[in-house]
C-alpha cells in the first residue's frame, strides 16, 4: 500500500491551531484518539533565554490517572506540552510554570477510541517478547537507517515509500546529524542554534530541526513503524561536536528530546549506538542519561543501549530490553538464546552485520546469511535487525547509511518470515539444552529450523513438555529462501516414546527436499 | 604423588595448643607461614547459649594493614579466631568481645614465607581469569563431589587418594549433609545440635561437624585443590530441614561457616547449588546472604552462585565470577564466550552434564563429549567443571555423588588439557565475531580447536591483531583424545594477506590427520 503521507495528521492540525495564538488548543476542534497526541500551546516569555529560564509542564488527569508531562519552548514565543492519553474519556489538564503567563492554564478534552492501525505504544510482554498496549502482538522486524533524516526531502520521501512496501516495522535512526561522507553535503538541520561545523550555542535548541524529526517520526507511525531513536552516536568524531557535548548540555538535550517526542506512540529510546566508542563519556554518564529519560518520559517507552564490544549492564532497571551487536551470536540459535536468560528481558540483535558488498567484514553478508540470522534469532526467542550496504557503481550511498531504495534479496524473505510469525504464538526455546533448533509453545505450536543443513527427512519426535498421548498435529514444510509453504499430507498423533519424548504413533518420518533453509511448522489440531 | 594426609598440619597443631587451655596460641610455638592459619583460642563463658550470646572477634594489624576477623565458639568453653596473614613480618592482634574474659587479649606473632605449594588464595585476574595471590596462574579444572564429606572415613580417604592422582584442582562440595540414597545411611555429622531427621536446635552449632569439614578442606588444600564450598542446596527436600531454615538461622549459619573456614586459603564460597530450586527463598534472600559473606570474610574469597534455569544477576558486586549450569553452551566455543562479555567476569561452567551411564539426560555424556566441552570452554576463554555418574552393577554410588574412585575415560584427557594450558598464557578469544575456534594472546600464542570436525589440513592464516610481517611461529598438532603432541616440521613466517589477516609467506597449509578432536598450538618463536 502507498504510504499515507498526504493525510492530515493530528500533530499537524494541532500545530496549525497553536499557530493561531490560542491560549490552549481547543479540545473540541481536534478530537483526540487514544494514544494520539493532544497538544497545548501557549504564548509565553521571549526575553532572556527561554530554553534555560522557563520551566513549563502540565498535569493531565483522568479518574485516578495522573500524568505530569514536561513541556518545551518551540521558539517564537510559543510553548507546548504534548500528551499521549492512554485511556478514552474525559481528561483535564492544568499547566505549571515559573512564568506567570504559562502557569495555571487549564482545560478539558475528550479522548475517543484509537483510530485504524493505532494499537498504542509497544511494551515488553511475557518477559522476552513485545506487544502493543492494546494487547496486539508485536514482532520487531527492524531495519537500520542511521542518517535517513539528515539528507534531503526527496530522498527522505523515497525512503518512506520504500519502507511502505517493505516488511520492516521498526527503524533504527540517529537523532544527531552526522556527515559520514562529504559527498552527502552538510546535514539539513542542526539541533542547536548556530552554524556548522562548531559554531553552536548549546544553550538554545533549533526548533526547525526537531519539527523535521517529528514529521518523519509521525510518518513512520502512520506506516505502522516504530522509531528506535538513537540519542547519541560516535561517528562524527567531533566534527559537529554533538558527540562530545558537556554533561549539562547532554542532560538538557535528552530532556528536550523527551519533552518533544515522547507523545509519539511509536517512539523507542536507544540511548546510544556503540556507546562504548564514545570515549568522552563513561558508564556513569550513561546511567545518568538513562535515568533522566526514565524519569522524564511519562509513558515509559522502551529503553535500550547499543554497544560495540562492551555490553552495557542490561540488568539495570532502566533498560527494558537488550540491544545487541553480534553477528556471530545469531549464526546459531543455541548461541542467541543464551542472552535471554542472563537478563530475563527481550533481546534484539539490532546489529548482526549487513547484507552488502563493501570491503568491510561487517558489510559482506549474503542475503542467505542475513535471512539465516533472522531465523536463528527467531528460533532462539530473540529478535534480529536488518541492514543493507549494497553499493552501486559511482555512489557510496547505501540504505543503512541514508535510506533510498532497498537493493538486496533479503527483504522479500524477511517478509515471508513476517508472514509466518504473524500467525505464530510467542516463540520460546522448547528444549534448549538438548535441541536449540526448536521453538514455539510446548504442546501447541513448533517451529523447527534446519539452517544450512539439508535434511532428507525428519523423524516426528518432540520433547514431552505440554504433550499427552493422542495429541495430533498438522505439519507444513517451509522453504525460507524460496518462500513456499507446503502442507505435509495427513496428521500426526503422538504417543510417549521415552522419558523425555513423544513420537508419531506410526513411527513416521517427514520426507524433506534435502535443501538448505528449510523449516517445519508443527501445529496442534486436536484434541 | 600420594596425598600428604599424614603430615602434621598447622591447623592440627593449633588445635592441640588450644586444647591445652592456653589463653592464646603461643606465636613462637608454631611458626605461621604467609597464607597459613594463625589461631587464637581462649576459654570463655559456657553459661546460657554462647552461640547466641557471645560476640568474639580479633583485630590483626601489620604496618598499615588491619583485618577485623570474626571468631567463633567451638564448644566446651573454647573460643577461637582464625587468621590468614597475607604478608610476612610481625603481626599484632587484640581480641574483642562482650564477654570480659574474651576481650582485650593481645599478642604478637611473626609470619614467615609461604611453604611449598602455598601460593595464597585464588583471585580474579585479567578480568576473565584467575591467579593465586602470589601471581601464579591458576587454571580451574574442577570436579564435582557433592556429598563426599558425608559418607564415612574410608570412602573419604579413598576420595582424597583418587584426587591426588587426578588432574583436578577444584572440588565442588555441599556443606549441609544430604541423604540422596537411603542405601548410604544417615550422614556422619550434622551442623546443628540435636538428632536427625528434624530434631535440631537451630540455636546451637555442632562443632564436630565443622571440625570434620575443616579436616577435609585442609586435606584438599594440602593437595593443591581449591574447595568450592556450597552453602545451600535443594536436594534434601526438607527431610533434614537444612534447606528451609528460617532466615535468621540461615544468617547465623553463614556467619559461622565464614568464621570457621575463611582462614583456609583454598576456600571459595558457592552460595548455593541450583539456588532457583530452593523455593523457600527468594532473590532478596540470596542478595542478603551474599552480602553477609562479603562483609564477614576478611579475605574476600571468590563468591558465586550456581543455578538450575534462572541465572542469578552476576553483575552484582558481590559476585566475583559466574558459576553456570549449561551443557549446551559448551558444545561450541562461540556459545560459551558470550557470557564473558555480559558480566566482564570469569565464567566457570561448573555443570555441563556428566560423563555417565545413568538414565537421566544429564548423566549420559560420553568421555569424548565431556572432553570436548572442556576444550570448547577453554577456547572460549572460560572454564569447565567435570562430573562423573558412571554406575557399576549393584550400586548407585557415583563419584559425583559421594566420591570414591574415578571410572571414566575423561580424567586422563583432562590431565592432557591441563598439561597444555600449564604452559599457555591466559586464553582469550582472538577474533570471536569471525572464528570462535581460535583463542590465545594475539601475535604470541594461539590454540585452534577443531572439535568433532576431522580436517585434512589447515591453511596458515591468522587474524591481524598483534601480527607484523616477519613474525615466525612453531606449530604443534595436538590430538586431544589420544593425548599426543606432534611438532610440525619447520617454521612459519607470516606476511600480510588482506585487511584482516596474515598468512604464511609461502602460502602453506598444515596437513592434519583428518580425525576428530584435533587442535593446533601455534607459538611465536621470533622475532
Amino acid at each position: 500500500m502507498p504510504p499515507p503521507m498526504l493525510l492530515l495528521r493530528l500533530a499537524c492540525l494541532l500545530f496549525l491551531a497553536s499557530a493561531c495564538g490560542l491560549r490552549a488548543a481547543p479540545a473540541s476542534a481536534a478530537p483526540v484518539e487514544q494514544w494520539g497526541i493532544f497538544e497545548v500551546s501557549l504564548p509565553g516569555p521571549t526575553a532572556g533565554n527561554p530554553f534555560l529560564e522557563v520551566d513549563f509542564s502540565a498535569r493531565f488527569t483522568h479518574d485516578a490517572s495522573t500524568f505530569d508531562v514536561p513541556g518545551f519552548y518551540d521558539g517564537n514565543g510559543t510553548y507546548r506540552v504534548r500528551f499521549m492519553p492512554d485511556q478514552t474519556g474525559d481528561w483535564h489538564y492544568e499547566t505549571r510554570s515559573n512564568a506567570p503567563a504559562l502557569a495555571g492554564q487549564s482545560g478539558n478534552f475528550t479522548v475517543g477510541p484509537p483510530g485504524p492501525g493505532d494499537h498504542g505504544p509497544v511494551r515488553v510482554a511475557a518477559t522476552y517478547h513485545f506487544a502493543y498496549a492494546d494487547g496486539t502482538a508485536y514482532f520487531p522486524l527492524g531495519t537500520t537507517l542511521y542518517r535517513w533524516t539528515h539528507v534531503n526531502d526527496a530522498r527522505e520521501e523515497l525512503t518512506l515509500h520504500t519502507l511502505a512496501a517493505s516488511p520492516f516495522n521498526k527503524v533504527r535512526m540517529i537523532i544527531p546529524p552526522i556527515q559520514w561522507d562529504p559527498a552527502h553535503g552538510e546535514p539539513l538541520f542542526f539541533p542547536f542554534a548556530g552554524t556548522p561545523p562548531l559554531g553552536w550555542d548549546f544553550t538554545r535548541f533549533n526548533p526547525d530541526f526537531f519539527r523535521h524529526l517529528e514529521q518523519r517520526v509521525g510518518q513512520l507511525r502512520d506506516l505502522g513503524i516504530e522509531a528506535d531513536l538513537i540519542l547519541f552516536a560516535p561517528y562524527d568524531h567531533g566534527r559537529l561536536g554533538f558527540d562530545r557535548m558537556p554533561a549539562a548540555v547532554d542532560d538538557r538535550y535528552v530532556r528536550y528530546v523527551v519533552a518533544r517526542l515522547a507523545a509519539y506512540r511509536n517512539v523507542w529510546w536507544s540511548l546510544a549506538n556503540e556507546y562504548d566508542l564514545m570515549h568522552e563519556k563513561n558508564e556513569a554518564d550513561w546511567d545518568r542519561l538513562f535515568q533522566i529519560i526514565q524519569k522524564a518520559d511519562p509513558y515509559q517507552h522502551l529503553r535500550s543501549i547499543h554497544h560495540s564490544v562492551l555490553i552495557y549492564d542490561n540488568s539495570q532497571p532502566w533498560v527494558t530490553h537488550a540491544s545487541i551487536q553480534n553477528g556471530s551470536a545469531v549464526e546459531d540459535a543455541g548461541r542467541a538464546e543464551l542472552y535471554r536468560d542472563v537478563w530475563r528481558k527481550p533481546v534484539i540483535f539490532d546489529e548482526v552485520k549487513y547484507e552488502g558488498n563493501i570491503d568491510k567484514r561487517w558489510g559482506q553478508l549474503t542475503a542467505q546469511e542475513m535471512v539465516q540470522r533472522f531465523w536463528e534469532g527467531t528460533i532462539a526467542g530473540t529478535y534480529v535487525g536488518h541492514g543493507e550496504v549494497l553499493q552501486v557503481a559511482g555512489s557510496n550511498d547505501t540504505w543503512t547509511d541514508s535510506g533510498g531504495e532497498l537493493r538486496g534479496q533479503s527483504p522479500a524473505r524477511l517478509a515471508f518470515l513476517r508472514s509466518i510469525v504473524a500467525t505464530a504464538p510467542n516463540l520460546d526455546p522448547i528444549d534448549k539444552w538438548q535441541d536449540s533448533r526448536l521453538a514455539g509453545q510446548p504442546g501447541q505450536y513448533y517451529l523447527l529450523y534446519f539452517g544450512a543443513a539439508a535434511p532428507a527427512n525428519w523423524p516426528f519426535v518432540l520433547p514431552k513438555e505440554g504433550l499427552t498421548e493422542g495429541a495430533t498435529f498438522a505439519v507444513d514444510i517451509l522453504d525460507t529462501w524460496n518462500m513456499t509453504v507446503t502442507p505435509v499430507p495427513g496428521k500426526f498423533t503422538v504417543n510417549k516414546r521415552d522419558a523425555y519424548t513423544f513420537a508419531d504413533a506410526q513411527g513416521r518420518s517427514i520426507p524433506l527436499p534435502a535443501q538448505p533453509w528449510l523449516a517445519l511448522r508443527i501445529r496442534r489440531v486436536s484434541p
